[in-house]
């Protein structure tokens, strides 16, 4: 068994926590390539939950899964121009097989649209043939030089989905209906509060008509892009002559959309929940929901026959781990603690005489003294509980930290304090990468809510007149 | 819609049927490169319930999942040298990224023991960290010149176990156990009948020290190995300097296994299944179970209303399609067949009047009429009756088609005739070949029975007396 390492406390060095929680929390190696992780059982079974919860959700939609293929031939990467120049220097290249030379490059996928787009060709002839309504479950790689766990690696796991409709408005209605029900999950299953909003044009999805993004607030107060939804409109298949007869028998380019949402996630939720003790993993999609841990079993017969009964009949509900080892009660709680799991159950002499337990809230680390015929009752009360509580605090603490200011002084004071921070901007691209220059920060989105969108106001820094607002931060 | 296209009959040209019957039944397109597949949902699907069993069979184990990364770095690879060996002309090999070439070349995985490997080594440290059992759903690449869809592909899907134990017992013990999951698993759900054996040194996976392996027949004869078991002993830790302290506080190395079943295995359904109507798909793992076909439903509004009863009744228990199209009644019968689903429910004018349906099985083209109270009942005994009667018919011709001979002469008549043969076979890797060079058949196992191990025989090459048997068959 691995020993506990000291974890540095947040107020500290939040970089250096979260890396600590992480080593801790066994949740992965680095691979033997630089900018490469390995997932461990820890992180992964976070993503199996993430996975079966989504995966039922984009069912329910009528979106089928698929299987596409990793490598990408280098005619089909040129085809969409926008696209190629935004992944060209991230690009894995495949030049041989063995020994041998290929005759054209090929490349690991870092997203699929050129293939899904190819596919689409492939299968429409009438607007009868539509929506398709694909998703795959993948890996995907962007070479990276430096390794964020999470955040910031060359191989990353996701889905992506990839739609294509008979008409615009049909396509970018699914497009935003994917946003809310990404929000919806985020809320009722990672606790994430999130802000809803279309990125600028020189945030947007290389090769989208629109991107919509839900960002997140870590614990820093840095923005993390949680999960986006693009409207391709026909950028996409004008660029692969994705055509079909529509209902007035004429030939018309299909309209798209791609939504994806990968593990940087889980450090969104290390980032949004986890404390100096180490991870806070909402009951939802915690691997282990109900840690249950012996203290002293040799002190008493019950302790044994008390940790049975309550793993047996806590098991038919709940994702429960058992800790019969006879370490040291401090260093079981601490184990337990730094893996984040939700609830634990003290299991030792005194209380088993009282007919009792003790139940230990993560993150509150409040104790309550439980009878052991109520526990399955309390246990899913207090699981509930938590699931809402780590929401409700996450927002308060979101909500707060949204500054609205009017003028670019304030703004790079507010920036500097690590705000989210909300401005009149109708700058472009050029003026978009001069605050990021000054600022660290870069437009997170223009958010669909918090502003009067019927209020004029006066760009920060063109000082012209706009009725846009843009969400500025720093970010991952 | 597609149209369907006629299938080839098996007895004309078996390997013209199996394309047929994939085109038709929407399994896949080609992929871009040449080589590769696109998995559509009516095959992905089939994967994905495969996956969802196998893998609740896996945790049951003790078996967690991982994500190790794609790219294998050149001194990984290099470092136990029968595996090089084996995999070398058909490594996928990456040498840039973006337009900058890389110091060190890198491979996608044509599977990951060395990455494991590298993962143990860095994970153990005592005899109480084993053993580790681990698995990952992913996909390997191993180069393929041409392409047969699910047999011979460049990328495939598969599941890889690899685990790492104390002893030699153990490991080797786990790795059997595998084989017998598999084995049951083959059974129960995809009713395909299989021998169970062990490869000769010349098909064994290259650096295992032994391969167990289940070989199906097909409906052409030939053998489809259809997954493996492999004992690594301690090839890949004394490679790799896997050490762990044991319970004599002295070094040694872990005992290695790893275990897989992939893709192919929708091939192995197909040519065990199929007929010249097109799929057949076992109940327990086809994707729609149950298709319900609304015949003339504009004759009597007691059409459309039984199909929405049923539909209602049935999705709470089975996999359902509903097909309300007003296409022919023979084209919608046809498609159904033609995808293979298990149970077909008709529901016609005259049907109705009577409370009554059709249910018509995939496989024997039986119709019975069924009181619509009745329906969910006889649903469910039908469908168990399918799977039971898939399993017991392959199993009929497998047990048929496996001769015993003595000599050669008789061996190649019967290798000929597309048998399993059963000989005597004593020879060595040359002999073996010579074997392949010329009959076409190769060594599918040294099987687990089917032969007296105690009666000595004559090896039919050498005719040097020997107690093993070997079955040899041409194979996909």
């Amino acid at each position: 068994m691995k020993k506990l390492d000291k974890i540095t406390p947040i107020s500290e060095n939040f970089a250096r926590w979260y890396v600590d929680v992480i080593k801790n929390g066994e949740l992965i190696e680095y691979g033997p390539i630089k900018g490469t992780i390995i997932f461990k059982p820890n992180a992964f079974e976070i993503w199996e939950n993430i996975k079966t919860i989504l995966d039922i959700q984009f069912k329910k939609k009528g979106i089928r899964n698929v299987y596409l293929p990793t490598l990408i031939p280098d005619f089909f990467i040129k085809t969409e121009k926008e696209h190629i120049k935004g992944f060209a220097p991230e690009l894995v290249t495949v030049t041989h097989v063995g020994e041998k030379k290929l005759h054209d490059k090929l490349y690991i996928r870092p997203t699929s649209e050129v293939l899904f787009a190819d596919l689409f060709k492939r299968s429409i002839n009438s607007y009868k043939d539509l929506p398709i309504l694909y998703n795959q479950w993948t890996s995907v790689m962007r070479w990276e030089k430096t390794t964020n766990p999470f955040l910031r690696n060359t191989e990353f796991l996701w889905h992506e989905g990839h739609t294509i409709h008979s008409n615009a408005a049909d396509s970018r209605k699914f497009a935003k209906d994917m946003l809310w029900l990404y929000k919806r999950f985020f809320k009722q299953y990672l606790a994430i509060p999130v802000i809803v909003g279309k990125k600028t044009n020189r945030e947007k999805f290389a090769g989208a008509f629109s991107t919509y993004t839900l960002e997140a607030m870590m614990k820093d107060g840095k923005a993390l892009q949680s999960a986006t939804s693009h409207y391709l409109a026909q950028n996409f298949s004008k660029s692969f002559k994705i055509r079909f007869k529509n209902d007035q028998n004429e030939d018309e380019f299909g309209y798209q959309t791609s939504f994806g949402l990968s593990t940087r996630i889980i450090g969104a939720l290390i980032m949004t929940h986890g404390d100096d003790y180490g991870l806070i993993i909402p009951p939802k999609v915690a691997p282990i929901q109900v840690d249950i841990l012996e203290f002293f079993s040799d002190k008493s017969p019950k302790i044994a026959k008390t940790t049975n009964f309550l793993e047996k009949k806590l098991s038919k509900k709940f994702r429960v781990r058992v800790d019969k080892s006879d370490e040291q009660p401090g260093f079981k709680s601490a184990r337990s603690e730094i893996r984040g799991v939700p609830l634990r159950i003290d299991i030792g002499p005194k209380d088993v005489e009282n007919d009792e337990v003790t139940l230990v809230r993560r993150d509150t680390h409040v104790k309550t003294k439980v009878k052991i015929t109520d526990v399955k009752k309390v246990v899913f009360e207090t699981l509930e509980k938590i699931q809402k509580d780590l929401y409700e605090n996450a927002k308060k603490r979101l909500y707060e930290n949204i500054v609205i200011v009017k003028d670019y002084e304030t703004f790079k004071e507010k920036i500097a304090e690590n705000h989210f921070v909300l401005a009149p901007f109708s700058g472009d691209d050029h003026e978009e990468a001069r605050i990021q220059e000054e600022t660290g920060a870069t437009a997170r989105c223009i958010p669909s809510k918090f502003y009067d969108k019927s209020q004029e106001s006066f760009c920060m820094i063109t000082k012209k007149p706009t009725r846009r607002f843009v969400i500025f931060a720093k970010s991952y």
